[in-house]
């Protein structure tokens, strides 16, 4: 593969179990794709007849191809992050797309990785699960449909409630939540629609709530981060792997 | 049950599957309700750990009762509509809790239904399918938790394609959708968004994506209609039977 | 008339008196039109001259004809609805323009009607003028130039306060209301402006102010339903009958 | 009348004809009010009962006493100020309450009276009724009491066109307007709601639509005219004079 | 100069010092432009480069000619205003070009500037500094670079602080106010953003922060002002006089 | 200092001129602050006066002490960041602010300073000056008083055009740009503003001006970096080096 036309995904002949993705992101041959070519997938869709036809002229796995909507020069992974990507399909069996999509510039890619794990798995007051929480409801402000669907899975998956992803998708208000959490997606959500409007009387009541200080930070930092990603996403019409949309429903 | 204390879903001992719940709207005896009070349903959430402990205090099958949050007088149902609450329940397995809802007033309920049926399944040149297209547009539009939750399901029913579904509920800018169906939920959203700005150049665009004038009648009444049943939920707080959010993934 | 060109309101011959209007409705001869074909209409206008130069180029009778900007094909009403737009021209002078747009389909109008009038006139604890209130207050959020008109005259009419239909038309906060009303109109334009944002401390304002919770069902289906017909309106570019703008001066 | 509890209208006792309304505004001694105390009108509102009980409590005569809700001191005013009142006295049977309000200090009201006269009054190539129809559109934006009701009557009585002015009041987009009208009024709105986005483009459509540059400076001007007098309206709680609401009806 | 092409700035040979410069307004003969014709001036701009050259093709001086993008036949001031001109120059080295730009016709100049002196320097309970606040931050909401740069520069002055001023051209609510000025601002930018919604619990607010009746009128009229001629100045694009920038750093 | 009480600037004693800062980074000595404590600046204003009394009760340095509104414990630095800290202090006479607060973690402080330094000093088809002018574009849209100050000196600095700074700042639409930096900060501007609205069809837009699909990520990257840092800005109440505000004047 000498210059990508568009990124494509890993692991697209199984979405959902382990296959050698990693080789169209090292510049190996990709495997041959049985989706429609991207042109025609857009332009198929629902017929628009009287009766319910259904609308699945190609199967869904082509949705997330191409990953983004940008014609990128292939990149080259360095070790580490060539380990990353070969965990990430050994474990979840499959290469998230936002690191497929990154991964035109390693030194991009890096610093992306690097941040994103110190702020959603590294060493916080907040839970994993609140984090998540904090990624869906800043995503829903936004109608970012990537990180939703990828996010919203972690949601259902960390707390093993199918509804609760459902909810902050929809209306974080709805789902039925405990003081500290509503507060901090109280916070998270008038940071991500009207940042100047943050002030001192908004960290009192996370305080309030419970939450310190370095809290009040890590709650900051991944409202800022998703409000990057976010944009990322939608700049780019990036196209979560198909294979969130089901997970622990 | 002779006054209720808040209106109890139907069937929710086995959600998905018939059961004889049409005794709670009747007034029989409602089967006893194993999931905790309301009020402590609210306050269970997700712990606030250090650790991903899943948020699952009480089975989520307690997230809709009661089905509002107003206590209303129980109403008797007319032959009519106790015939077609059983319809509901022979078919789906369920009555829709919005039925259940509006089931305290007879006239409330049959008004409704009639204007909902006529709607979403009577003669149109709109498919199903459509309909329900725009219904969660509208809903997503105005974040309203029932309605995304039903007709989300719906839509991934009628298409057999449960991205499309995701996809209108979180952004249906993203759907890959033909230019008529992006033309119909382009006038469905700017409608609801900002009505009074709807003017001939609108109508005009329709038109060219080859609708009739008729078409856009049908059109504007459900992008009215769920304009209308979005705030009765969101003002009385609706909960969507459980079992539509695991439908047709 | 086999097929109308456009629908022509009933009774325009003679604004505010009984005219045999039902016959456009039914299919029988109209009126001779007195006034100028609705494409010369929509051109003339104030003249752009430096001096005051009247801007009445022909009868303001001319401004609801045709009713809506949609050719629809004409309907055949049910021996119920017959009578009923017999009843409003005897008791009204005149039929609604929304129910002559309703008319080219009988189930259409049927369910508008049904559901319409249980709100507005059935049993309840709200008075029609409050419910005529909410009515204008949502339309003025919308700004609805039909239900504005229509129901602006409501208020002036139910009120015998000319004042109090001009206030809410532009901008309830100025009417001098009392607190029951207030919290009523503010609910109302809150669930209109941003539906999932209403919650139970909303429901609890109502309820403090007096309102019970089959008031707070009634205060939200008129919110939901006038957000309903607001749209339809707009969408169609539906006029209202003339007579409304000096009904209760 | 040493110190003006709050500002009273002129011409009270029989709006709509010449009364001897200035000596409120000299200092003589004001019309015993027939209404009741404004504390108490402020209270009196629609019966909030089942039946349509008149929300008439008190003449409505009453609703702009006082005409602003600021305790201001008495000013004296000027002799071309004085004989400047007795003329608006004298053609309009009343003295138009925003002049009412700024009567407490002559110079700011000379400064008022000075631009709107050049402003409304003096030579353009913008018609007056143009200039109401901007004042209007303005204003609707804004939701202003006080503007829509007087401005309002004026574009009726310069169009002669009752309909007008409601449609102005409304949603200017649903009046019948040529096509500098529309282009005038999208301008007016455009620069109300949103000034920092008016470039180049806004100001060709304006030429492009017949305007000259310095018409574009009285629409500019106007436009910014009644956004400065709708906030100082909105904030004072501005009451237009009642007379007002009936007038080209 | 007999018909002015475009309004030219006064004192442009040397900015922040005295020169002739009320010939250009009175008619006489305009400075040689230094600076390239304002068409060109306006396609110059960064060199898309990769290296950081420096965006400065013409002295910045040009930036401000002409003074709006309208062109106005030239007026003839009355003597009152020739000498307000003059003293302008010899007091600032300079003539606001808000006031050059209002010289095409003399009424209208001299309204003007008799309601701004009024307002910024006559008598009040607020002090200049505060006045300037105000207009600053409505300013800030409306986003006028004219008034934010010509008034920002008078509250660096004013108050000695440039932070001040730089924070409240960005965001007033990060200036370290004392409650007063605070409940100051949050009221001006209240009735900036949405007037409608003012009502007695905002004057009130006012009056707790020892705000009199009066001092709330100076607030709301110029708030109300500075609505007015921050739309004037974007609808004609009106230049500050470059020599503000530097003022008071 | 074994735990900061509040984070506090480096080099404050001579804004502007390289002092042994580290230390307060490090761990040291801070040097006694000559400013009066956080708590009593926040308190002294302007005083209410009618005189214009300047406004400065503290020197002007005192406003950026402490760095953030967060009580942070102190981090240790790693050897690289130390160095880069002392780089920062060579070069500039000062150490960011914004690094000053991500110190208290050095692993959040690397990945910030990863992702800076390669967005915006990187190789990228974008100059500098034009990824500054995306900072300033996105931060004026967000009102962050930190990344406005911060950046609108570095646009000063880069463009070497003081003026096109506060444009910026103020609105970038006043700028004299050429096509491409318009279409550039069109993209960003609503990008930030509504990013679930950005489509193929502004990609389309960037690419005419003539973009590459790299320059497209680099923008969006750019943008979303700043919608990221401009909230972690306002919701931390991080304080700008006061340094920055004189700078290329």
């Amino acid at each position: 593969m000498g210059k990508a036309n568009k990124l494509k995904p890993a692991g697209k002949t199984a979405p959902g179990r382990a296959k050698p993705a990693l080789r169209a992101i090292k510049g190996g041959k990709a495997p041959a794709p049985k989706a429609p070519p991207p042109k025609a997938a857009a332009k198929i869709a629902a017929k628009p007849a009287n009766k319910p036809v259904p609308l699945k002229p190609a199967p869904a796995v082509a949705d997330d191809v191409p990953v983004i909507a940008l014609n990128l020069p292939t990149g080259k992974l360095s070790p580490a992050m060539t380990a990353y990507f070969k965990k990430c399909q050994d474990r979840l069996g499959f290469v998230p797309n936002v690191l497929v999509a990154y991964a035109f510039d390693n030194a991009k890619l890096e610093a992306f990785v690097a941040m994103y794990n110190d702020l959603m798995l590294g060493d916080s007051g907040l839970s994993k699960l609140e984090r998540e929480m904090i990624a869906v409801a800043v995503s829903s402000q936004n109608r970012c449909y990537y990180c939703l669907t990828a996010h919203g899975a972690a949601v259902r998956q960390y707390s093993g409630n199918p509804l609760l992803g459902d909810q902050i998708v929809m209306n974080y208000r709805v789902a039925r939540l405990n003081k500290r959490q509503r507060a901090m997606l109280d916070f998270a959500v008038k940071l991500t629609a009207s940042p100047w409007s943050v002030e001192e009387g908004d960290r009192e009541r996370l305080r309030r709530a419970g939450f310190s200080d370095r809290d009040i930070w890590d709650i900051s930092s991944i409202v800022g981060f998703f409000n990057m990603s976010n944009r990322v996403a939608s700049a780019t019409d990036m196209r979560p792997n198909t294979v969130y949309h089901g997970q622990a429903r």
